[in-house]
């Protein structure tokens, strides 16, 4: 499952969430794990890499990553859209076996102890940076990327590389409900000579 | 100019930017307007809409944004690709015929002062709320959005049309450098009968 991972340098981490996709955000405490969709996750700094996210009171996932200040943002693909929305729709806290009934399987990346789910183009492990006005004002979280990791057939020496990939592999950009985009084709700018 | 553009309910406005588009923000202060890119953009809050994006340090959009307290978010099309590109490679610092050098057109809408680029998909007029650890810290900048509109072309009813309009309408997602992926397919996926 896991042979065409590659760890990614973590100043080229910002890359794997610049493009504005669409996460599975989970989390691991005492024992529990959980997973949950987030369209609202942002690159916020280059170095140390850093990004943001909101995540609702109601989400177990939230209480997970406040009692164990950490968390991980992964990066779904296409193939991966329905359990992306399953997990958006269902709470741990009225489906004990929301994992399982989501089809939710987990790898272990050696020296993380975190949830990291099967099948995601992309890896950021995060530290909570505590910001507690920003949590409890505006639900908006701060972590700090201290592990990266992609599956080399979508993300390979610092690029997307999708253009070139099974369609499978492109990212998922939420719209609302159930309505999402994939990501599309590459256009490169070249600046005008001054 | 203006005969496509269509005002969107506050309700809606998170729409525009859920799916993650690089976008364009504007700014007016003492008779100074700047205009610069930023990729780190992201959806707060449904209601009252709310917004965060990144400011470096270094641009004069930030400084007009701080004096003012006023900023717009719009999303640009890949027709403005090397707009977008231009007017994040320049500053109104070095060059102060910068939006003039970069093809920029302004847009007025009734009832708001600040500068609205001709030709976006999508305008948020935006009033600034100012929470100084966040801009000093981590150059975070909260917005509550106030106005919002789009082209018809490519947003009616509350909904991207990006799959039944023409491919200029397609927003951009930056990924580093002049590269970008323009928003691909449509996806919509039904959730598993209970």
């Amino acid at each position: 499952m896991t042979e065409h991972v590659l760890s990614v340098a973590l100043d080229d981490a910002y890359r794997l969430i610049t493009h504005g996709p669409t996460v599975l955000v989970s989390a691991r405490h005492s024992g529990v794990d959980d997973v949950m969709a987030a369209a609202w996750a942002c690159a916020l700094d280059f170095s140390p890499p850093r990004l943001t996210v909101v995540l609702d009171k109601i989400t177990r996932t939230r209480e997970l990553i406040e009692a164990s200040g950490e968390f991980v943002i992964q990066i779904p693909t296409v193939a991966q859209a329905r359990l992306e929305h399953e997990v958006g729709s269902r709470s741990l806290h009225q489906d004990p076996d929301k994992l399982q009934n989501c089809g939710v399987e987990l790898l272990r990346f050696d020296g993380f102890d975190q949830p990291f789910v099967a099948g995601a183009s992309a890896w950021l492990a995060c530290r909570l940076i505590p910001e507690v006005r920003n949590q409890e004002t505006y639900d908006l979280f701060i972590g700090e990327v201290v592990g990266a990791w992609a599956d080399a057939r979508a993300f390979s020496d610092g690029r997307w590389r999708y253009e070139h990939a099974d369609p499978v592999w492109r990212s998922l950009h939420h719209v609302a409900g159930g309505h999402f985009y994939t990501i599309g084709d590459a256009l490169d700018v070249p600046l005008t000579q001054r």
